[in-house]
């Protein structure tokens, strides 16, 4: 209710629309190929620093750039309560509605990789002797099936960097003195300073992408290192079905493929406030035949939208040859988890498949 | 589709009204200790053989007439592929919304008390330095998790049983069996013989409650011992939020307050086939008003539901000295997962406030 009583509509994207004139002679198999297909990321919503607004922006580059368009949510994130890192992810394939995931993984670089590999292995079918494949596996189970199906392991000591670590080393002293005063005496609830909000002083903890191929299929994905300082085992909405991220490609009753994925920072909530973030993809299906060549193409919509002070996204389809990245902020003088801003844009696809 | 294309409605069972005429001259807060509430729980959707029969309902009776409604669900459960006993359980509180879960836990006698704590624990509020309680548990996490909050662990010796021992034998003889055939030839799927299809050989490895307490609060808990044979650290659904269970209060616009345990039986599943069960609770508050007293009643409606040949399920209200006991069947000559047996009754409530 928060959210929707002052929605703050920023700037609207021109549509960066994708121009295919010089393919549109070309057969219709390799204009599938070479025309189809847009991704956007998304590094987490929360708060990002000017001084840091270009790492921000290279990281959304680099994975929308890259084949997975995934990035390393797994090294780098927040400790546990134990000093460990525990990783959550998930994948949702929209053509088939299949969903992998993953929780509180340890050891493994690419956690949505595993989740991707459950998705992958559940559409084979069934195992020997009628068994279900898992969709979602846990904990150390997790980690060796990974490894036993060809996913490399990463040695813990690989996977913090000295980011994460100093923050480890910085939360589990504040949490120290926060149990020595609440030992001490009833006090009220600490604001945290803003200088506490940077994003895991530097490590994006959530990281997201929603893609649609050339022929109108989509998927979404979701990756995070979860909570700083949580119990080891908690298991975040990054790995629950229908939390993290959601893929539907359009069916007979719903004309739209959707895919969403999200990001909470429920450590920086407070009672009050909801603080979060979100990309969507739509794509509405034969908006507009040709009928003079055979090939099709379709509107998607795509947006972000957040009620932190920031979040930073990149986005790219495949005829562009690089990412355009930006750092979505709030209004000046707006409240975060009080406000919201939606950005978004209209690029057209061409070649989608009825 | 295939479960609303065949509809079998079986025998509508009369009302079980809890009469409560020689209390309503008490004073309301007796009337609301002693006249209210209402539990349902199954013991999994499955097949239950005629000659166990009495064995099962006896289980449901238990699990009604405790102060838990919970079964151990957690000893005695399917073992999986290391042959292990991991588990999942879930709970939902439908006045905070507030969800507990854990997944593939081992060495805890009773996960759905875990689940219940983790509920508890995250009502309280936040943990020193403002941290989030964790609401999703799993693991070796969520064992020490549970142990350094008073719950018991128990040597996973003492999980198993000789049933689920045997059950793992014969399991394991089955899948090398089959992994020699795949390997030999491209052999078509061999039905399983209906000697296979009893619930993990007389375990029930899937159980469920659904309360409305004397304010008219609902609740909904499942736990399961997971598949027979399941790789470690598969989760599944009756740890998922919104799969499992699910409870919510009456609100402004829902006039209903409505608790929901499900059971699945996949490892039964065929392709053709949607094999589960579902036990439900819905409550309409202020039906009637009843000027005459200061007492206010309302209708609880119960039913379940299956796919499955049948589903064993207890139910009893605060005032009854024992809880009724009923396994469900198919209607005879109906294939299972193509038909769908629905019964369920009505019990009025007494002193429930607005």
């Amino acid at each position: 209710e928060v959210m929707e009583s002052s929605i703050n509509c920023a700037e609207e994207q021109q549509p960066s629309s994708v121009t295919t004139n010089s393919q549109q002679e070309a057969c219709r198999s390799q204009m599938l190929k070479c025309s189809g297909g847009f991704v956007l990321v998304h590094a987490g919503a929360g708060y990002h620093s000017e001084s840091k607004a270009k790492e921000y922006k290279h990281v959304c580059k680099r994975a929308c750039q890259r084949d997975s368009p995934f990035t390393n949510a797994g090294m780098g994130s927040n400790l546990n309560l134990s000093g460990e890192i525990e990783c959550d992810a998930s994948i949702m394939d929209g053509k088939s509605l299949h969903f992998g995931a993953v929780g509180a993984i340890s050891g493994i670089k690419n956690p949505v990789l595993v989740a991707n590999c459950l998705l992958i292995e559940a559409q084979k079918g069934k195992l020997s002797a009628g068994r279900i494949p898992p969709c979602f596996l846990v904990g150390r189970g997790a980690h060796d099936w990974a490894v036993s199906h060809g996913i490399p392991p990463c040695p813990s000591e690989n996977m913090a960097t000295k980011f994460s670590l100093s923050a480890y080393k910085r939360n589990k002293r504040k949490m120290e003195l926060a149990e020595k005063m609440d030992a001490g005496q009833n006090q009220t609830k600490k604001r945290r300073q803003s200088s506490e909000n940077e994003n895991g002083s530097g490590c994006l903890d959530t990281v997201g992408a929603v893609v649609i191929d050339s022929e109108g299929n989509v998927a979404a994905a979701v990756s995070s290192g979860g909570l700083a300082m949580k119990h080891p085992g908690r298991v975040g909405q990054a790995a629950h079905y229908g939390c993290g991220c959601w893929a539907e490609n359009s069916f007979n009753m719903n004309s739209y493929s959707t895919a969403v994925s999200t990001s909470g920072s429920p450590f920086l909530a407070s009672e009050d406030r909801v603080l979060g973030g979100v990309i969507v993809l739509r794509c509405c299906r034969n908006v507009e035949a040709q009928p003079s060549s055979n090939v099709q193409s379709a509107m998607v919509e795509f947006l972000w939208s957040h009620t932190t002070e920031s979040m930073c996204v990149g986005y790219m389809s495949a005829l562009d040859s690089k990412a355009k990245t930006h750092i979505s902020r709030l209004p000046p003088g707006t409240v975060p988890g009080q406000s919201l801003a939606i950005e978004g844009g209209v690029c057209r696809l061409m070649g989608v498949l009825d």
